[in-house]
C-alpha cells in the first residue's frame, strides 16, 4: 500500500510540472525493466484504464494497406500485447529479446500514450516513439546503438553556406575521439544521407550513427573518420526547432523528388568540410552512403562525380540502371571505370526497394563490375539502416 | 465529411509508423495554430473520448502544497481549460497572448498526453511537454526565442577532459555566427550553468539559449560571444541518452549537493575552452551565470576565484551572506575586492529563493558594493531564466 501512495505522490507532481524545475521526480515507476534473462518489463499505473497496451517493434508486425495522394501503400504497423492490471498497476514482460534499440508506445484505453515512466523518445518525422536499447553481450547490435564507456567523438550542429541553393544550411558532423588532440592527423569522411521525411539530425539521433562509430573506432573495427550528416530536403535550410517557423513534418515538406539538386549543391558541402576540417581530400578519402531517398542521392551523386567517392553506399535506395539502344547505363559504366574500391548495396528480403537493388547488382555482376549486395531480414525501417551502417563503416578507408 | 475521412485516414498511419519511414503523414490536423489576434487553437481528433483539456503554462497556475522526501513542498500547477466536441473534433481556443514560448499538454478522459499534431517537445528533466513559440511583434519575448532569418552559430557538444573529477565529461559549446570565418577574432565566453535536475543540454534546449544569443547578436544588442554550457552534476558524465545506461533523471541522481566540486573542476573546464577554442583569456572577458544551482554555483565560483569572472549572473539561485562575528563575508567581500563589472541578480516575486537573494542584495547595499538586482512576475520558472539571459547577455563585454 505505500508503494501506491508513493507512486501517487509521485504523479500528482510529475503530471503537472513545468513550472518547478527542482520538483520533477519522474513517475517513481521503473518501466521499460530489462530483466536477467533479458526479457523487459513494461509498468503503467492508472487505477482508472480500462485496457492497456503496448505496441513495439519487437513483436512480429501486421501489414496494413491503405490509399494515401492516389496510391495504395502498404505498412507493417508492429504489433501489440495486453497489459494486466493489479491495484492500478498495469504490467507485461515480453519474451527475452535479441540485442537491439527497439521502439514503443502504451496504449491506453485505445489512445497511443508514450510511457511516463520512460524519458527516452525519438522522433522519426512526425510520430514520437519511446525507445529503449538492450544489449544480451558485448558486440551485438545493442551494445554498438548504446553508450558505452569508451571513448566519445564531438558532435557539432554546422551552419555552412550554400551558394547553389542560396541559403544558410545545417548539417551534423561528427569528430571522432582524439581529433582535437591529435592536431598532425588528417581524417577520411563519410557523407551519411538520410531518407524522405527525414533531416540532418535523423542518422544522429534514431540512427546511432554518432554511437556505433564511437563503438567501431574504439573496437579498433573502423578508422577514425569524421561523419558528414547533411540535410538532404534541399529546399529546407534545417531540421524542425531550428528552421524559421515551427513547421511540422510531412512527406511533401520533408523530401525531394529529384536527386538533381542535392547533386549540383553537393559540391558546397565537400568544400566547407575541406576548408574548415583537417580531412584528406583524395577519391579514395570519401565515403558517401544513405537510406531510402539518400541511398538513391548516394547512386546519382556517384554517377554525377565518379572521381569524388572511393566508396558508396545505397541502403534500401538505388538508382535503378537505365539503359541505352545497346543495353549500357554510360553514368553506371562511368563509376566502374573510375575504379571504386566497394559500390555497396544494402536491401531488406521484404523491402519494396528491393526489385531495383537486384536489378542494379545483376546489371553489375552482367559487366563484371565488384559490387557487394548484402540482404538483410526485414523491409524499409530503421533497424536495417543502423546495420547497414555497422556493416559499411567497416569497409571502408 | 470528406476532412474527417481524411483525418481518419492520417491517423490509421501516424498511429502505428515506426516501421516505414516514408510513410508518416503526422495527424493532418493543424494544432496548435496561432491566429492573426494571437490566440491560439488547439485541436485534438477522438470521437471516443469523454473530456478532453488543454493545460498549459498560459493559464494562471494552481498552487498544490503537497510532502516529499520528508518535506512540505509547493508547486505552481499549470492551470486547465475544456475543449469542446464536434464531430470527434476537439477545439480550445485562448484569449489572446503575449510573446513568449510556451509548454502545454493534452489530458484526455483524465490522462496526461502529446498533443498527436504537434512534434515539438521539450524534456525537462523527467517531464515532457509539448512547446510552441508565439511572437505577437518583432523584439518581444517570443521573438527573441525563435528562429529568426538571422545568421546562426554552430553548436557544439564537446567531450573534455576533467582531470579532477577523474572522467570524460561533456558539455555544449555555442560559437557566434562568424567564429569559423573571423579566424582573428578572439571573444569573451560566458559560462553559464543548469539547475538541479538539468544538464549540459538545458540552457540550449529549453532555455533558448542559442536563438536569445543568435538574435541578441544579429541585432546588435549584445557582443558576439561564446557560450559554455557544461554539466553541472559533478558526478555526472552527460546528459540522459549520451551517458553510459539509459538513467531516467530524477532530482537524487541528476543535482549536486554542494559546490565544492563544481569549484574544484571548474578550471579543468576553462583550460580546454581556452586551448581548443579562440578566446580571450582576461577577467573581463570571462562571465559565469547560472539559474537555481547554476545560480548558487556562479556565485561560489566567483567567491572562489574572485579574478576569474568579470561579470556574475545569478538567476533565482545565490549564495546567502555569511558573515563573521564582525559582520562581515570575507569570500564576497574579496569578489568586490576584486572589482567585478557587473554582479547581477535575478528573482521572480514569488519565487522561494527571493529571501535570500534580497539578504545579499542588502548586504552589498549596506558595503556599497554595486550589485544590480532585477526583480520579474512569478516564480521558480524558465520563463524568468530565459528572461534572465537576454538581459544578462545584453549587459556583458
Amino acid at each position: 500500500m505505500k508503494r501506491i501512495i508513493t507512486i501517487a505522490a509521485a504523479l500528482l507532481v510529475a503530471g503537472s510540472a513545468f513550472a518547478q524545475q527542482a520538483l520533477v521526480p519522474g513517475t517513481g515507476i521503473v518501466s521499460p525493466e530489462i530483466n536477467p534473462d533479458n526479457s523487459v518489463t513494461f509498468r503503467y499505473y492508472n487505477p482508472k484504464a480500462i485496457t492497456v497496451q503496448v505496441s513495439g517493434d519487437f513483436f512480429p508486425t501486421e501489414r496494413v494497406t491503405f490509399e494515401m495522394d492516389g496510391r495504395t501503400r502498404t505498412i507493417d504497423n508492429p504489433g501489440k500485447a495486453d497489459l494486466v492490471e493489479n491495484n492500478g498497476l498495469w504490467t507485461y514482460t515480453t519474451p527475452p529479446l535479441e540485442g537491439e534499440l527497439y521502439s514503443y508506445t502504451l496504449y491506453v484505453d485505445g489512445q497511443k500514450m508514450m510511457d511516463p515512466s520512460n524519458i527516452y523518445q525519438n522522433r522519426d518525422i512526425a510520430t514520437w516513439t519511446n525507445i529503449f536499447t538492450l544489449s544480451a553481450e558485448k558486440g551485438d547490435k545493442g551494445w554498438y546503438y548504446q553508450v558505452n564507456d569508451t571513448p566519445h567523438g564531438n558532435v557539432t550542429k554546422v551552419w555552412y553556406d550554400s551558394p547553389t541553393l542560396g541559403k544558410q544550411r545545417r548539417m551534423t558532423v561528427y569528430t571522432p575521439a582524439g581529433y582535437e588532440k591529435n592536431t598532425r592527423t588528417k581524417y577520411p569522411v563519410l557523407y551519411l544521407l538520410h531518407g524522405s521525411g527525414g533531416d540532418e539530425d535523423a542518422w544522429s539521433d534514431l540512427g546511432r550513427a554518432v554511437q556505433i562509430l564511437d563503438n567501431l573506432i574504439a573496437e579498433g573495427k573502423a578508422e577514425p573518420m569524421i561523419l558528414v550528416m547533411p540535410n538532404g530536403v534541399y529546399f529546407n535550410q534545417a531540421a524542425p526547432g531550428v528552421a524559421v517557423n515551427m513547421f511540422q513534418p510531412t512527406i511533401s515538406n520533408s523530401r525531394s523528388q529529384s536527386t538533381v539538386e542535392v547533386e549540383n549543391s553537393f559540391p558546397d558541402i565537400i568544400k566547407y568540410i575541406e576548408t574548415n576540417y583537417r580531412v584528406r581530400k583524395d577519391k579514395n578519402s570519401r565515403a558517401v552512403a544513405g537510406l531510402s531517398m539518400g541511398g538513391r542521392q548516394s547512386a546519382a551523386l556517384s554517377r554525377k562525380y565518379p572521381d569524388m567517392f572511393g566508396y558508396v553506399g545505397m541502403f534500401s535506395g538505388v538508382v535503378p540502371p537505365a539503359v541505352d539502344a545497346e543495353g549500357n547505363d554510360k553514368a553506371l559504366d562511368a563509376v566502374f571505370a573510375a575504379g571504386p574500391k566497394l559500390y555497396w548495396i544494402g536491401c531488406g528480403k521484404t523491402d519494396g526497394v528491393m526489385k531495383n537493388s537486384l536489378l542494379l547488382k545483376e546489371y553489375c555482376e552482367d559487366k563484371g563490375y565488384p559490387v557487394t549486395f548484402y540482404e538483410s531480414e526485414g523491409g524499409h525501417i530503421w533497424r536495417n539502416w543502423r546495420e547497414y551502417l555497422t556493416v559499411f563503416a567497416q569497409k571502408i578507408f
